[in-house]
């Protein structure tokens, strides 16, 4: 049974799109309680863009802090409660990078299913299609805007609500708003969708349409991060938006692998950001990815990136058990990693060392 | 003002999909008056796949003529009026090349839609959604898959309909569907894709988003028709169903050029089937796409296709007015091709000139 794979219902593409986020929202003022609720990374709250959201006097506007961690099942549940006080809204805008993104369609969803977020973590768990979801990304890499996936941080796991209403119904993709986005950021960002091409293609699950995305993904990755023009540049804030979707859709029929598993462990003990935390872990797996490991650390000399090492000398034993053992319960990636027979490959143990690496 | 473009909803991709179909037929199964409408190149009648097509004894299947000329607006009527003769359709399947899909994606407007479909040929011109289109391509190149279009020849002119419901909502990529395409067909369908990509890229509407596709494309059609591993092979045949894929999404925010604008021509006056209309344009266009005509030479020559030339000494200044006068009102490629002073570039004369090469 092959999957059949929900795309994003519409797609802005180019410069001062941004500018179209109005009209577009305006077209679903009819649905619903006729309200739209704006979520934004409360990092432009007072930077130009926090002032050109294009919200009316009776939508509700949200600021959303992602800074201090991922996003939680708490959060979405926080947030969905907010809104329901008012009523269902007609539509949610979800302006920010990859964690705005998934709390837009985590809320999505959860104003139209009852419960704690947590109790969805899964595949196809979700009851009722949600409200009609808008992404705008500000910072690109993580191909979230067309993932069928809302990773989550809940109680017990990190793991995404994925099922086909989880896909974003509308994208807007703006190279002005990664324009200025600062140099680490930018970096760890474009690694993510560096990291899951690699990851795509070195697995069981690849196949022709996967390699045909992920490989053109890398290789605008190597033109953004690596080649002689590399750089924040005009043209290649255009094409790390390109590259962040195609990366995205090279794992519609594929998987993400190692780093991913890894990382998403990281992420739960220590609350570093993902792409940062794909960073931190995929600096130390050139046994499994030799070339894509090696091309990573010049791009990391290249832009002069922090990239702490020797972490691991200040974790304890227990909290590098705890990581290894979300890593390990992320079986698909192992799977695709390294075929149906996984668990003769890698254990606890074997992860365990993995993370001592770090 | 950026096209805000629609996808394909749904896809699905790879070997032995076509299974598939049945249940993504029955899920729609309830809607309208509860039947399906199968679209099927006659070309299949008597070949395994004919035999293969999930329809129930409520179903109309309906083998389509395609081999004698484009698709017609006659022709779409025509079926339109058979399909209302029994009701409204839950959906519409067409299996078959661009053409069928384009049949497909039209009648599938026209059963909503009253008139004739030649009253819509263009933008933006139809009033309503039509019913769920499922398209199951046998033949990969054109796009057709994904486009916003469907071309159709009518009385005065050979155009698309075009509007945002015009794209299919499910498209099924089965790669062992096209794997026993004669050679000849299998290279000018292909050929489609090569130069529409080409014609994308060399314009002034192209972008970062048509070039990232474009170009992969290209490589694609370069690795199936040209390099060490070139031919109709297992691999090959699953890189051509992507390579068309998105060789029609580069088109999204790009166009087509002057190939295409003579290749209508040469369709409209001579019923040359499109692919091959455009490779005998494509191979005197050195002028204009030096590069890609290069290549195009060296492919034909790899696969010793049949490619006439001299035809236009047994063409009237009639007929090639005739052509000239509907290649020049594709206003839309030559303005692509030309910028925006096209007109101070391109005229009726140097057209008729380009069709005395051929």
């Amino acid at each position: 049974m092959l999957k059949n794979f929900k795309n994003v219902e519409k797609t802005v593409f180019g410069r001062g799109g941004f500018d179209q986020l109005g009209a577009i929202v305006d077209e679903r003022r009819s649905e619903n309680d006729c309200f739209t609720v704006f979520l934004v990374d409360n990092y432009f709250e007072d930077k130009p863009l926090g002032q050109r959201i294009p919200s009316k006097p009776d939508d509700m506007l949200l600021f959303v802090d992602i800074q201090a961690h991922e996003p939680t099942t708490e959060q979405v549940d926080t947030i969905r409660d907010s809104i329901l006080k008012k009523g269902l809204p007609s539509c949610i805008a979800g302006i920010g990078g990859g964690s705005v993104l998934d709390i837009c369609k985590a809320v999505s969803l959860m104003v139209t299913n009852e419960g704690s977020s947590s109790l969805y973590q899964g595949l196809n768990l979700i009851k009722k299609p949600g409200v009609y979801a808008i992404g705008v990304p500000t910072i690109a890499g993580t191909g979230a805007e067309v993932s069928m996936t809302a990773v989550l941080t809940g109680p017990e796991k990190k793991l995404g609500l994925k099922c086909e209403w989880t896909v974003l119904n509308q994208i807007l993709l703006d190279p002005d708003l990664i324009a200025n986005v600062p140099t680490n950021q930018w970096f760890y960002t474009g690694m993510d969708c560096y990291i899951h091409c690699i990851e795509s293609e070195k697995g069981i699950f690849n196949n022709a349409y996967s390699t045909a995305f992920g490989d053109q993904a890398l290789r605008l990755c190597r033109e953004i991060f690596l080649e002689e023009n590399a750089g924040q540049t005009f043209e290649n804030d255009e094409k790390l938006m390109v590259a962040s979707l195609m990366g995205g859709s090279s794992l519609t029929y594929s998987e993400v692998g190692v780093c991913h598993a890894l990382s998403y462990g990281l992420s739960y003990v220590f609350e570093y950001r993902h792409g940062f935390a794909n960073c931190i872990a995929f600096n130390q797996l050139g046994d499994y990815y030799p070339e894509g490991v090696r091309e990573f650390k010049d791009m990391v000399n290249r832009f002069q990136i922090d990239l702490p090492q020797n972490l691991s000398a200040d974790w304890s034993d227990e909290e590098v058990s705890r990581m290894a053992e979300i890593s390990i319960r992320l079986e698909h990636m192992w799977h695709h990693a390294f075929g149906e027979n996984w668990k003769e490959k890698i254990n606890i143990e074997t992860i365990k060392g993995l993370f001592r690496r770090m």
